[in-house]
């Protein structure tokens, strides 16, 4: 595994098929539009956004396998492999690595509640330790919204120090802004990943690397305009045009809107698949999107006909 | 798979080996004396007590195994197979259909939060019309504070009337007694089983089946002796009596402290493993755990020397 990487990253979108198995050549053509003209600098495979935990342990490996056997470069993909049972969090770990993977994005064990700091510290390191690579890189997937557990700042520095060089980074999707700026302050240098563009200039502004966004699938460009920027007389300008669209996005539900967008935009009905228990949007939410949208003037960046 | 069970049933806790695997001999035998002097009239396997989502879908599938080439009667096994991801839920649902458990106990697909009704409604009938089985009989389990979700009454009503024979019950872990009294009005005949003893008497009267519970794997002799009794004039004091020996133990982290009290009870140290990131009681949990039940003069059902 390489360096931390940084900058605009995408939780990807994962395409189905009609059976709802996961489309690989459609996932791995969304992959490639997202690390050119969608703007991104790197995508996060089997996260929140695609669906990750909607999978069988066996979809997932499919998934990694497509992946790496892609012309996505490796550098260019963390893979999310945290599950509820850890073997199953070994498994998908030492298959990210054989894929190159620049790290893995790996939640908690979500099942259980109120379980305390050192259960999950336990959990990571035995994770860790039964994978054994010295060149792993975990960046910790911190999510209470979807695992009802707050990885809190003690934690994340506990785990830091414990594995130096291996827990190298966090996705923290909390939206607690204070809490990524504490992260930055106690753990310089690591790679610090907002969880939405909505903090992108805050996070680079306060050390950390950049986002990993679920609306990245359709923000990217505006969002590596922000990147690009960063240090520069504009960047406040674009940071507020990026928010504007994040909280249009955040009126509607994340996984079906942003597919359905994607369906709309590259005119691939194919896009609308999800699993249960997500749905697609109604009639009248697709019906306001499209408006909000175009009241907006926002679309996504082009997609080439031959992107899939 | 046979009629609708009743009565006490022990949301069975799995033993493991020093390597966390579980130790499916120890698994046997402990179901083997909860269904005698340990007094539950069922084992529901695979359960949260029974740390299912800690184990992989293979680990899952040997416990299933174990339990099927057992002696313990398949009439009197529930097994839980609801999984994040629905692939994995139709598997093990099939496969408690070979090993011939009197049903499935399913939780919804617990990842993904503030989801529709429609969602979890669709999720059911994918696993119901994949899995294709007449004889299925499905538990819905709803355990809001684990899964973050609510399974409202209008939605179980729904789910009932729209597989009729195959979703034939609930546990309700809610703790929200006017929730599983609203369930048992509006569903006469309906499986409803209290997620906790401390409803026992309650669900009987309500015209409910009994209850499914994690401390029934050491108050289960107390809980028969309120079955047994329900209809006579006993039934409220032994009830009472039982929900003070459940208060007491709410005052621990459950799992843990169940293990703990196997482990005294039995001797066998082996009772303490746990899978992170669930953590062993402290010292001091342990002390104030054994001064509580020797205050309340409470303890488990002999253990035959025999029973593993």
């Amino acid at each position: 595994m390489t360096a931390s990487p940084g900058g605009v990253w995408a939780a990807a979108l994962t395409p189905l098929n009609s059976d709802l198995s996961p489309d690989l050549a459609a996932m791995i053509g969304h992959q490639t539009w997202l690390l050119g003209p969608g703007g991104c600098d790197g995508v996060a495979v089997l996260g929140t956004t695609g669906e990750a935990n909607s999978f069988s342990l066996a979809e997932r490996r499919r998934i990694i396998d497509a992946v790496a056997a892609s012309d996505v470069p490796p550098e260019k993909v963390l893979i999310g492999t945290g599950c509820c049972a850890l073997p199953d969090s070994v498994e998908l770990t030492r298959a990210a690595l054989d894929a190159g993977a620049a790290g893995v994005l790996m939640l908690p064990p979500f099942y259980y509640k109120a379980v305390s700091d050192e259960g999950l510290f336990r959990a990571y390191a035995q994770v860790i330790e039964a994978v054994a690579a010295p060149d792993l890189k975990v960046y910790v997937y911190d999510f209470p919204q979807m695992t009802g557990l707050a990885i809190g700042v003690d934690l994340l520095v506990r785990l830091a120090e414990a594995f130096p060089g291996v827990i190298v980074g966090v996705k923290n999707s909390s939206g607690d802004w204070p809490a990524m700026a504490e992260t930055a302050e106690r753990l310089p240098g690591f790679g610090l990943f907002a969880g939405t563009e909505r903090y992108l200039l805050a996070a680079l502004r306060a050390g950390g690397a950049g986002c990993i966004s679920a609306t990245a699938n359709v923000t990217g460009a505006l969002a590596a305009g922000v990147f690009a920027a960063w240090h520069g007389p504009e960047a406040d300008r674009l940071q507020d045009e990026l928010t504007g669209v994040r909280t249009l996005l955040e009126g509607f539900p994340a996984i079906p809107a942003l597919k359905q967008i994607m369906a709309d935009h590259t005119g691939r009905d194919g896009w609308l698949h999800l699993r249960p228990p997500l749905v697609n949007l109604s009639a009248e939410q697709v019906a306001a999107l499209r408006q909000a949208m175009a009241d907006a003037a926002f679309q996504p960046a082009p997609v080439p006909v031959t992107a899939g």
